[in-house]
């Protein structure tokens, strides 16, 4: 596989950009040579793509069935007897659209935590994008042994994977998952080096809970089981005292805000500018369709700025330099992916923006249009790990995707 | 000028909908007649296009052009040295050019106040839409006199306007305008039935200033000029006593909620919830594209739930349906357009939107699909007072806007 885009701008720059395998292998002007595919790129700009740090992929099939509701309500009357219904087959083809949703607005990488794990992978080996798959615990659910059945049967397979998924355990939370599991995902993760991905924070019941049960903050308490870490992926982190902010720094943690979710469930506001300042890694997340309601990271990047200016810093309180590199390269980095950055060598991850997009024009600030102005609309190509997966906004197998997915939608009405 | 919809989805219902002039003639399945255009609705869904109350069209020239900064520090170095380069010409490309990035967004009006209004009037006769274009006054600016001459140009012209233009009064704001001013203004408002348009409540040094001033609010100061009235149409009203939502009710005033700027601006919160649960009249406006970034309404009615529910409200707050209704109906309504509703009779403003659009997927409920998940790579077409003015998401002439645009873009900075 080889491509070559043609006269793209990039930093500012018209340039070529080449792609052998799935790495860059060279970036300038007038590149030539044999190539399958040249694409000509004028009037293009190139930019890394989008990572989401934190998602429940396959709950697009749960998009508006149910909002504007009180949590309790929310989950214990519609989205947990919705959950209860879900087959396999609707994760995979849930987990379909949200792939196509994901690449139609920039997005090449999505950490996911969800039920039927091999269904998501297999979604993810056919739409060409990446992920990291979380095994799930969930000790305090009836089905907590089906889950780590699962598990192992995915564990075993974990070089058959290909080299666009990685695994991460997905204890659920500290409140649904028993600190003796916890311990034990904490060794596993330190001897094998994979990735914990947890939702840590996020309500100020969480945070009271663990205050009474355990004298400490939730992040506290994960440090005392051994479980805070660069291995850790943070999502929510909205409830963190000044000491959690120090930790979460020290154990290089990877946090990851999630606005829209956090405002639509009315969870906490994130401290955007307190974590960033003192040096905490920030990425950004969408979390699952029914708490947001879609997957564009376009949202979390203009709602977290805006929200991180109100509530804390004012005007100044971030800059859309920040906001993007949270939103694209700390992803990669938190991933463990070596991209995020369109550069000779990296892997070849690359969103074309159009700049004939009107939301892109006047052009003083890509990256402030990006940040502030731009949506799903203004994205023409993604490539991922070298292949195309989007050109001139058409993605392949599309109308099939949507028609097996409204299909599986329809049946979790149980109707 | 006669245009056919078939097999459209309306209200759930699949069904024709038939334009004559620029009204709905008929609703019904099975429509046959003489039609200039048939269009195949098959997999779009109708509805009213989105009203934005409050504007500075032109400004998406400076879209980019500054951000992050402290409000002082951004006018005086970067907004208003830009401003003072804006010519005619600009204005004209300018406005064009945010024409065509509201009817990409599905916007049908917009509701103005800026700079050379006579070219803001040009460019919305060639672009199609609805607009109330501002006749500003600016006491406060050294250009005052010009203001006031070309609003009287302007007034001159009113009846050769056309259909789709409206004048308002725009005083800036109390703090700009002296009160004699006003007071004029709300004379020449009642006795002409002529809307007025002023930027109100924005910051809480307004309210400060006001009360130093007048011992009073700023909405009870315009009460005491005579200006509070269902003629006013109040952009921000985010500094508001209880009082002072009371005196709103009663007067039947307008206001506008632009939760981008808002927050962009650090300026306050608007409070949604109180505002609509004592029956005020609560539409959406963008601002302009400075302190955005952007002139989408789907960004305004996803912050603004988003908002309303975590700043005052919890997850209840307000509903998709109640959001989608202020953002369209309650526009229409506002300014005083027979649309803002798909009825046999009403001015034909529609919008079609792609069902197959991932973002539209599962269809459990398209309104909240609307709110919460959609954005403008969702909108297919728009139809304003009978005429087609985007299909299959092309605009006539946006070629040659965009070019146009670019050029006077890149004079602002001084180069």
């Amino acid at each position: 596989m080889s491509i070559l885009l043609k006269h793209v701008l990039l930093n500012g720059k018209q340039c070529d950009i080449a792609i052998r395998q799935n790495r860059i292998s060279e970036i300038g002007s007038g590149i030539h040579g044999d190539f399958e595919t040249v694409i000509n790129g004028s009037g293009k700009a190139a930019f890394p793509p989008f990572y989401n740090m934190h998602c429940h992929a396959a709950m697009t099939l749960l998009r508006g069935i149910a909002d504007d509701m009180e949590l309790f309500d929310w989950l214990n009357n519609h989205i947990w007897p919705a959950e209860g219904r879900l087959t396999p087959e609707d994760i995979y083809w849930g987990t379909r659209l949200a792939c196509l949703e994901m690449i139609k607005s920039g997005t090449a990488y999505f950490n996911d935590m969800y039920f039927h794990p091999h269904e998501t992978v297999r979604a993810v080996q056919d739409s060409g994008i990446r992920a990291a798959i979380g095994m799930i615990y969930l000790d305090a659910s009836p089905q907590a042994d089906l889950f780590k059945r699962h598990n192992s049967e995915l564990w075993e397979k974990r070089n058959e994977l290909g080299d666009r998924i990685r695994l991460t355990y997905a204890p659920h939370a500290i409140y649904t998952v028993e600190e003796k599991t916890l311990e034990q995902i904490a060794e596993l993760s330190a001897e094998q080096n994979v990735q914990v991905h947890i939702h840590l924070a996020e309500t100020a019941r969480e945070y009271a809970d663990c205050m009474d049960k355990h004298n400490r903050s939730p992040v506290a308490y994960l440090d005392s089981l051994g479980l805070l870490s660069k291995r850790l992926l943070a999502a929510h982190s909205v409830h963190l005292t000044d000491d959690d902010v120090e930790l979460i720094r020290e154990r290089e943690v990877h946090t990851v805000f999630m606005p829209c979710s956090n405002y639509k469930l009315s969870s906490g506001k994130f401290r955007f500018n307190k974590l960033s300042q003192s040096g905490c890694h920030v990425t950004f997340g969408t979390d699952g369709c029914a708490s947001n309601n879609n997957l564009s990271m376009f949202d979390e990047m203009k709602f977290g700025a805006l929200a991180a200016k109100l509530e804390y810093g004012g005007p100044t309180a971030c800059s859309s330099a920040e906001i993007f590199y949270a939103a694209t390269q700390a992803g990669a980095e938190a991933a463990g992916f070596d991209a995020g950055i369109i550069q000779t060598g990296k892997l070849a991850d690359i969103m074309l923006i159009d700049l004939d997009s009107p939301m892109m024009v006047a052009d003083h600030n890509l990256i402030s249009n990006l940040v502030y102005a731009a949506d799903s609309s203004c994205v023409s190509s993604l490539i991922c790990n070298g292949k195309i997966l989007m050109h001139n906004r058409i993605v392949e197998g599309e109308k099939e995707i949507l028609e097996q997915a409204r299909k599986c939608a329809r049946h979790l009405l149980g109707k």
